[in-house]
């Protein structure tokens, strides 16, 4: 009996996708990778899953995990193998406020726990321009970053617990909701990250926040980034470190969104070389307890932070969001990058990290580095510039492909220079894979491919990504 | 030629020790858990560590890593098996303070890094009773909490890359300093906390916090543990969260403490069932500028929490700390608790954590449950209120090792029950593998012997330890 014929025998008939059906699998939300699977399920629970990948593995098919499917990487890229989308699993199986934790499904929207956590006057605190579509499972597999791992960290710091079915089919139950356990290996941290190809992340337990009672946000336009850091630490020091995002956008980046989306609002009314979206949270009572005038001492501290910065000569210009819409279109513009970044081809999307005072050396030096292998090479440049990690999309010339390697091993090289990292927050899917095997310490690609061995020996888990080949 | 010979050559000869040279190696400070090494050697650097490894992993003798030797469980014990001493190893590499990174070698005592760091504003959040002579190598290997955990998070937390000698010499650099860094399995978070089973932490980059500029300490006394949840909420709430440690002491325990060394300095003037010691950390100026009348911002909002306390029948007693003397005296009563609570044998060191709302019917319950088992058995706890972890030391009526075993399924059946963990902090070392045999899912146990086979196939790195015997 085909894999396909026992699939269906064990599950919903309906849920088993072959031909045409798999056709909105066939490719991620960039389009730039494409395949053709062999089929694709969708279990509605973690028992499915697991017979899912028992029938499979005896079957010797490879097996690519798939939730939201808005990755940048081609992690989810599936050629002849059979795609499990974790989509029905959707459910938000407990919201306990007093232990500030959710128990999730891998499913789950990131907006939609991002609502049902605010109820409790609770966030979980991750967040990035696909919240609306990308989902935990694959938030938890990529180790997911964005825009307030500055205050909160990325994903990984945000998981208590993880449930997985291993390539064995077995459920392994880390589910713990615990501060402090140390009852042998971190486990949890091994599959967080590993992009599916270690095992299918079915459920977990997240860390919740309080939610913060106000924001004071603003964008800010400064002379240089050295002095757009002094800012950050000075805000820090003033808020006890509530800032919650300090995000660099360049005048031609902001141009380029502006033209590409008129709809988004431009920062100031006039164009700045330097922009930064900023964001700080107050959760302390004090903060929020409106001022005789009907301001917030949030907002008055900030407001006095850019005044001082102004008479210092630092800040050239900055605006405070006067309201929710208006902080909203703030960050529109913020997130609309992604798309306007990736809409023009071809583009090396480079999504790398340097220590936070080396980021103005990079930014100034890698554009001159670049003209003199490609003199028509252009950039579109985004920064979360609290924790140093750059979206540097080039443009070449041409698509030559050597002229794209040429260009992409230029800028890893300043980047491994500068002791940055070549994938920040995207991880590595397939895209990646040349990178890995270029710049990864060999030392450290060897125990990732024991313990890949190891706990993968037919290796059907996610192929082709993550570790390249031998 | 012998492995001792061969080590004399590579390395200093007076740093390899046998025979009677070896006696400080052959127990850990607690004296319950004693070996006989092969011999000691005590490297000066990774290539030495290096070295060593590869000679002895050749002639197929075990190695069993040491550096503070202050461990709870055992981890340490070496019979016949080589002994590698980091103690050697305690250069402070670099301290950056812009980036807030401190770069140290494994041998590096806590409390000279907390020194160190000092001199820049800066600190190593990590802190518990034995931080003048435990040292960083054993803080990683056993993933150490303490006190500050609820700011801070464990070791783990405050890594960011790390520098391990492997079982086959190699040397794995993972010694980043960036806050994002998506290349791959996560390898660092694998040997933080394996205790040495998968290799030898030599070095690590730390990531160091604002040092809070003031604290407010101050010992409360409530009427319920709930109550003094609701206080820590209270306090986290208008604090911003800046809560650095919230310990709880019974009033025996403290009674204990206070007879067997007399130069503690009691609470309160009339005993208390309920003793918590707490403390703020400030960060932001305007809540260290001290006010018209000289006192700090931030201790006027803790003794303001208090005094709505009080007013509200929660808090029954409180005593804020005047200067740092009082602060230190404070915090002496809750450190020796180590010292005091080992002093007595035969013991059971229950090392549990549970969920944050059910500590209190923990405690409440575990005593009668365990003196229907044993009628004489008598109970020394402290607990880490803020994290859910209890210390729950307990004084069997005999030492009959079928009694201490009963006991100890007892504690940990009703750990279990709640969702707990049988191992907090301590880790597991030689002293926790009956329970990780009995408690632990087999098929993480099943996972966690996969990764130490494939990492150290000759199962050479601390044989005997973490984990039980298939």
């Amino acid at each position: 009996m085909s894999l396909i014929d026992q699939l269906v025998e064990i599950l919903d008939p309906s849920q088993v996708l072959t031909g045409a059906d798999c056709s909105r699998f066939a490719s991620d939300w960039t389009g730039v990778y494409r395949g053709a699977p062999l089929a694709v399920v969708r279990p509605s629970s973690t028992e499915e899953v697991s017979a899912t990948v028992k029938l499979a593995v005896a079957a010797g098919v490879p097996i690519v995990p798939v939730s939201g499917n808005t990755g940048l990487a081609g992690g989810t890229k599936a050629d002849g193998a059979l795609v499990v989308s974790l989509e029905r699993m959707n459910a938000i199986r407990e919201i306990r406020p007093d232990a500030r934790v959710a128990i999730v499904e891998a499913g789950v929207v990131l907006d939609t726990l991002h609502a049902a956590t605010a109820d409790h006057g609770l966030t979980f605190p991750l967040a990035f321009g696909a919240r609306g579509s990308c989902m935990i499972g694959g938030n938890l597999a990529t180790n997911a970053g964005g825009s307030n791992v500055l205050r909160y960290g990325s994903t990984r710091s945000l998981c208590l617990g993880l449930e997985v079915v291993l390539p064995t089919g077995e459920v392994l139950d880390l589910m713990s909701a615990l501060h402090k356990d140390n009852t042998g290996y971190d486990l949890k941290d091994l599959f967080v990250g590993a992009e599916g190809t270690l095992g299918i992340i079915t459920a977990a337990t997240l860390k919740l926040v309080p939610r913060p009672r106000a924001y004071a946000t603003a964008m800010v336009a400064t002379n240089t980034l050295g002095e757009a850091l002094s800012l950050l630490n000075r805000l820090q020091e003033t808020t006890g470190g509530a800032v919650e995002a300090y995000e660099y956008m360049p005048g031609n980046t902001v141009a380029r969104m502006l033209a590409a989306l008129p709809h988004l609002r431009a920062p100031f009314d006039a164009p700045r070389a330097i922009n930064i979206l900023l964001e700080v949270g107050a959760s302390a009572p004090r903060d929020v307890t409106p001022e005789a005038d009907g301001s917030l001492p949030i907002v008055n501290i900030l407001q006095e932070c850019l005044v001082e910065g102004m008479e210092a000569g630092e800040v050239l210009d900055a605006v405070v969001a006067r309201s929710e819409s208006h902080r909203a279109a703030m960050w529109a513009l913020r997130e609309a990058n992604a798309e306007v970044a990736l809409a023009r081809k071809p583009a090396i999307n480079a999504d790398v990290s340097v220590p936070l005072d080396l980021v103005e050396g990079f930014i100034d030096q890698i554009g001159p580095r670049l003209q003199r292998i490609d003199e028509a090479v252009e950039a579109h440049v985004v920064c979360h510039l609290g924790d140093g990690n750059v979206h540097y999309t080039a443009y070449p010339g041409s698509d030559d492909p050597s002229l794209v390697d040429r260009l992409t091993e230029e800028i890893e090289a300043f980047v491994e220079e500068l002791g940055g990292s070549f994938s920040a927050e995207h991880g590595i899917g397939i895209a990646k894979l040349p990178s890995m095997r270029r710049r990864k310490d060999p030392v450290a690609l060897q125990v990732m491919r024991q313990v890949k061995a190891a706990l993968d020996p037919k290796g059907l888990m996610n192929p082709g990504k993550v570790l390249p080949n031998a």
